[in-house]
């Protein structure tokens, strides 16, 4: 599969989505599971030597965001996509509900804190979008609210843009009926069993509701300074693979270039041969 | 090498160490290399494996420690040892010169809000214990200041392993002439050379006072409960299978279980199968 993934599954700016058109179960061009395999595989490698490279560099920033329905897969991808970076100057953030504390503030103070800095690439495992999704959904805020944040947003992402962040987000899109296979899943698992919560069946009464908001959000958010990508993510593989590739494009564009050195060389370099010399004799 | 490497490497509290007498270029009882890699390569197999265990049992935090002379491996033990761990639980976190809002607290202030919760796994880049290292070198507080700071240290640890935290710390520790050699690469290799700075030499000239200064800190602070583990480090090979053996072995101790479900799982089995009943059809 040679397709560019980046223009693949982006999401134009101020295009009308909807999500029942885009199938969760495709696997594009692969004939067989083995064949991702190997290009996951070599998009891992390009991502863990790119990342070293950005974190010498030190003057970019990366920021990815995880959106998905429950059991979309936001966990899975962190530890087999993003396994590959190491903790160096990698990290992931999950967002819960608010605490007392940031529900005193405005959505994105808490956000704000833990964008990644300059070398540094930050997952989140949800996001400020949740205050457009499920907020949204079940009406924590009233419409006239909500219905500003996504300019509030778009503003917000351009600051972090202009402060030489390279931003992506990603909805890993499923169908419903993965969804209910997942939870089924789990039931019989006893080591995924804690990931069971009262509110998976109650949520997903709301499916349609979340699909709208969905659509709202990639319709007014994705903007070519921060674009969303939509990734059929039914198949693990065919995920893990897509958002590999997408990563590995685009630290490829960043092209983080050798960091030049602080200091004069040449006279580190003589300061080297004096002390050389004086402690092993010339 | 089948020795139980925590025994071997720990120091025992309260015992006087010189580590002019620990030779650090040993390499165990390895004869080759790539027996050394083999077992390396096992040992992160288990640490990934393990790490997701601990991540969802949610119980016990893991706090390690890398401790180092300039050019001593931490980036690359963190790079090498540590990228087997995913981001999705863990963390690294380098401690630099104290900003003015740290330096306006106490020494501890900085450390403690960035220690890992339960389900987490962090590494520090440096530590508190440049508070008695670099602090105590070059007088940077007076010596009665720096001088209480190891009992604040022990009962500060003291409370993190009471809230559950498992801490290992690791001395990575290189002979004078293997500082040299690498200071020399660095000037050779201009992917590095970013990483050469003024005070390499010039720290150069305390190395002695470094050495005394971390032997108080290993005699007066590796406790049962935190020890410290000198690792010798002139090979990368032998300090990244020595530090991941050690690491391996500790979370196998710790042995996360199973994180029980928070919900009835009979319950939550009846309305799955009432959804699938309404949605598929009996």
């Amino acid at each position: 599969m040679h397709v560019n993934a980046r223009k693949h599954f982006a999401i134009p700016p101020d295009e009308r989505v909807r999500l029942a058109e885009i199938d969760p179960g495709d696997t594009g061009s692969f004939t067989a599971e083995a064949d991702a395999h190997q290009a996951t595989h070599d998009a891992l490698a390009a991502i863990a030597d790119l990342q070293y490279r950005l974190y010498a560099e030190h003057r970019h920033a990366l920021l990815i965001v995880l959106q998905a329905m429950d059991a979309g897969g936001k966990d899975g991808t962190i530890r087999h996509v993003f396994g590959a970076l190491s903790p160096l100057s990698a990290y992931a953030h999950a967002f819960k509900e608010p605490t007392p504390e940031e529900a005193a503030h405005d959505f994105l103070w808490r956000v704000h804190k833990v964008t990644p800095g300059h070398g540094e690439i930050a997952i989140f495992n949800r996001s400020h979008y949740e205050d457009v999704l499920v907020v949204r959904v079940h009406d924590l805020v009233p419409e006239k609210v909500w219905s500003k944040r996504y300019a509030r947003i778009n503003a917000f992402e351009k600051t972090l843009v202009r402060g030489n962040t390279t931003i992506l987000k990603f909805f890993l899109h499923i169908s419903r009926d993965e969804q209910l296979r997942r939870f089924a899943q789990r039931l019989d698992d006893p080591a995924h069993q804690w990931k069971i919560s009262e509110s998976d069946y109650t949520e997903r009464a709301y499916w349609d509701d979340y699909m709208r908001a969905y659509e709202a959000v990639l319709e007014k958010t994705s903007t070519a300074r921060a674009p969303w990508y939509v990734i059929p993510a039914d198949r693990k593989w065919f995920r893990n693979w897509a958002v590999a590739q997408i990563v590995a494009e685009t630290l490829r564009t960043i092209d983080p270039k050798t960091r030049a050195p602080s200091v004069d060389i040449e006279e580190i370099r003589a300061k080297y041969h004096e002390v050389e010399r004086s402690e092993h004799g010339a």
